[in-house]
Parts: structure tokens; sequence; C-alpha cells
């Protein structure tokens, strides 16, 4: 059953003009399912399983261990917003608060790893998590091997990183951050991960503030491209996704479109381009309906 | 340009653990262009179009005279939601209100297409109409061949005429429809296109009073099955979709799905059963926010 997973998530040739691939409808809104998975299918069967996060990270988590039968404690940080954390908890895993800030849980998780011996699962970063989540692209390349340009939201780098470690220099892979939340932009202006200040609309699934060591190396490997966006423009994407597609987004699921629609990228005129939907746990109320 | 719309939409392996073919990311948020865009490209080139609706064939008819830059003129009862005119007339067709009800809309469109010679494109019945919708079916065998039964949602009978015709009657096809409008249901009753009161949620898109005379004969041919679903199997549908596969679908869209999550149909274990979401020109506010 767990290994639907890789199957789900289409390319859809949109209204838009541009490839979307379409991870928003993989199981738990997002494509975060897919490096858990490979994960914990990679690895000796462990007694549990911990993770830190407060968002997609954490849903896939405890889904993944519902599907494998696998007891699941997450550490969410005080400023989780509790719609995931029931979810999270309505999935069967066990919540633990573990302080006021990510790092806290975080530290909190790693601490509860070593004494439990429970599998510890990095919310973006490692070479399994990286691999799971680059069969998007694998899919995505049997699917529209036309595609020259793939532009991609990043938050903590495990799924751009995926899909560089896949496409390598050969395909233009084009990174989209929020101005607000540049985690990436500001590793490859440093020339090494640096810990950066996270706001703003997309925060919530984008706001990882320190790349990936993995992530940030198969980005620099494949040569991709570091673009930012604002939060006017990715709401203008969300709403746009929403008019012509009918495909509703999370902000962050938006971000990589919002590189084309604000012409933060422009592709040359016979560019196929192709946009990964990367998420969806939103709330839909705010849309414009417009018929 | 618009040939692209017989390659829109595609099949999603969803979460739900059924095929869903999604029409509703077509150009204009349902599968009426395909029928619309195969009449107008079967028939000498008019030197106008003109239509009855006050839905998504209005849409899909704007839509496609765009396209093919011939002028359209749409005819809508007084009764037509403003947010769909509005959406008709940003697309250039040029709006006439046709008295109160849609009987008194389709006979002023016909008088016009016999005072001026413009093309008279029926909503939803017609060969060149079903033949259009029927590639709905076409894609869907090319992209999921183990499907044993799909189940659509009815209307005025165009698309479950397309998908009986393609498929014949090695495929079990079943058509669903709100006990609102019970529009197929009552004609395979009385063995004859009969006059029904329509009502309830989906009459906006499904609440046609009378099914089309060629629909009826392909559904006959085919010994489609008939079912009904109450308009809160229709909701709770409509909300599963956001739940599970994060896609949203207008209370039309919904219906085919809502004969499964009912249980007004019961596929065996192993059978293969896929769901056409055939539009989602609606409102999203209303979707209850689960993360």
């Amino acid at each position: 059953m767990h290994l639907e997973a890789w199957a789900l998530g289409s390319t859809l040739g949109s209204a838009m003009g541009w490839v979307l691939k379409v991870e928003s409808v993989q199981h738990t809104g997002s494509f975060k399912p897919r490096g858990v998975f490979n994960l914990l299918l990679s690895r000796p069967t462990p007694s549990g399983v911990v993770t830190a996060s407060g968002g997609n990270a954490a849903m896939a988590v405890a889904y993944a261990c519902r599907q494998l039968r696998l007891p699941a404690t997450v550490f969410v940080p005080r400023s989780a917003p509790p719609i995931k954390i029931n979810r999270v908890a309505a999935l069967g895993a066990r919540i633990e608060v573990g302080g006021d800030y990510y790092a806290h849980a975080y530290a909190a998780a790693v601490e509860h790893a070593a004494r439990t011996g429970d599998l510890f699962v990095h919310a973006y970063d490692g070479p399994e998590i990286l691999a799971g989540q680059g069969t998007v692209a694998r899919e995505l390349e049997q699917q529209a091997p036309e595609v020259d340009t793939v532009l991609v939201a990043v938050g903590g780098g495990g799924l751009i990183g995926g899909i560089c470690s896949w496409y390598g220099a050969g395909t233009r892979i084009v990174a989209v951050e929020p101005r607000h939340a540049p985690t990436l932009h500001a590793a490859l202006q440093a020339d090494r991960p640096v810990d950066v200040e996270v706001s703003g609309i997309a925060a919530d699934s984008l706001g990882a503030r320190r790349i990936g060591v993995h992530g940030l190396a198969a980005v620099r490997a494949a040569g991709a491209l570091s673009v930012l966006v604002t939060d006017s423009d990715i709401s203008a994407a969300r709403q746009r996704l929403w008019d012509d597609a009918r495909l509703v987004a999370e902000s962050g699921g938006a971000t990589a479109l919002a590189a084309l629609t604000s012409g933060a990228y422009r592709p040359a005129p016979d560019e196929c381009v192709a946009v990964l939907l990367c998420g969806a746990n939103t709330d839909p109320h705010d849309l414009v309906p417009r018929a």
C-alpha cells in the first residue's frame, strides 16, 4: 500500500501553458512522504521513529509510520499551527511539544532518538531523504522528457537536492525562494550553510532557517540558478493557479510558479518549463471565487 | 493552441485509492471544451456561433470561439449566476438575456441561429458534442487500461454519451445523478426522454431538465448502470476530495465520486474503478480546512 506513494502525483499539461508536476495530490498533501518512505525502507526496521517538525514533514512521518506499522513520535515547536498538529495526531503519531522554537524541538528529537534508539528522521536533509524526493524528478523526466527547465521551491533543500541529484547539470534547475526565507540564496552567497531570518506567507512550509548540507552540495553540483520572489508574487501565483487551472496550492506550493508569473525567471520563447507544485496544506477560503 | 485542449486533464493515481480522471483542470474548468471544439472544427467555418447556457457550456463556447477567432453569442436565462455570466463575457462572448428560464434562452438561441446563420451549439447533445466528450474516455483507456468500471456524473447526457460510445458494452459505466436531478434515471424508467424537475446543490451544472436523445441512445446501447445520490452524499464527496486528494470540485464534479463514497455503487474488492471529476467552477470557501 505504501509503495503507491511513488506512483502518485501526475504531470498535468495545464491550461496555463507550462508542465505542472502536481505533488499536492500526494498522500498528506505534499511530496514529503517520498523521502520518508525511502529512508524508512532503506534502514533496518526500527523500534520507533522520531522527527521534529510542525508541518508537512511531520505529517509525512506520521503517515509513513502508520502505513509501516511503526510507532512515531513528533516533536513540535510551540509555534506550530494547531491544525497541522491535530492532523499529525490523527495519523496516529505521539506529539511532544519540544520548546518554543524549531531548534528546541529538533534538539529534543535528537535527544529522544539517542535515549530510546528510535530512528531519527530529519525533516529535509540526508542522502535517503534526498533520494526519495528525487523520485519526483525521475517521474517527471519519464512523463515529460521534453522539459528544458524545472522550477522548484526551496525550504530546507531536500526537494531541490533530490531533483538536482537526478537531473545533474544537463537540465536547468531554478531554485525559487521567498525573499523572506532566502535560506539557499544566502548559503550560495556565503558559500556555506548560514542561519537566516525567516518570515512571510510561505514560512510555514519553506521556513527552514538553514539549508541542509546534502541539499546544498547537490544544488552546487548541478549549478542550479537561485531566484527570489516576493510574498505578493506568491499570492498572485496561488490565485492564478486557481483561476487558470483550478488547482489549490499552499503558499510554498505556489512559490515555484511565482518565479514565472512574476517574471523573476523569464524563459526563452521555445523553452519547455516544468513547475513543481509541491504542497496544498492550506485553507482555500481566501481564494477569490472567479467562475 | 486550441488543440491542446485534447491533451489536458490527466489520470491521477490518487491517495483515495481510485483512478481519478481530472477534467476539472481543463480549460474553463470543465470537460466541456472538448465537445465544442470538435463541433466547431467538424463543420464549415461559420460566421458566428450561438448557444444557450448559463454555465460550463457557455464558458466552453466562449473559450473555443476566442481561440478560433469566431464571434460568439450566448443566451442566458435570467436565473444564471452573475459570476458565470461575467466569466463568459470576459472570454469575449456577447451575452443576451433570453427570458426567465433555460427553455426561453434555448428558444431564443435557436431563433437567433435561424435568423443570422450563426452555428447553433447545443449545450450537451448531438453527435459531434458526444464524440468530443468521448475523447475523455479515449484518453482514460490509454492512461489506465486496467480500469474495469468508470463512474460518470450525468447532466444532459453529453459526457456519459461520449464515454458510453467509446467504451461500448465492454467496460462497466455507472451513470450517477443527484436525486434532485434524475434526468437520465427518469428517461430510462420511461424508456424515452422526459422532463424532470431539477433542484439541489448540483443543479448549476447537472440541471438539464431533459436528457439528450443522442446521449440516451448511447447509454442504452452500452447498458450503463444508473444510480442516484443525495445532496449530502455529494457534499461529503466534495469535502473528501479536498481532505484526501487536495482537489477541488464543483458539486456536479463530485457527484460521480459520491456514488463510491456513499456506497450507492459498491465495487468488488478487486475491481479497478475510475472516477471522472468533471468540473471545478465553484467557490472553495466552504471547504472545511483540515491540514
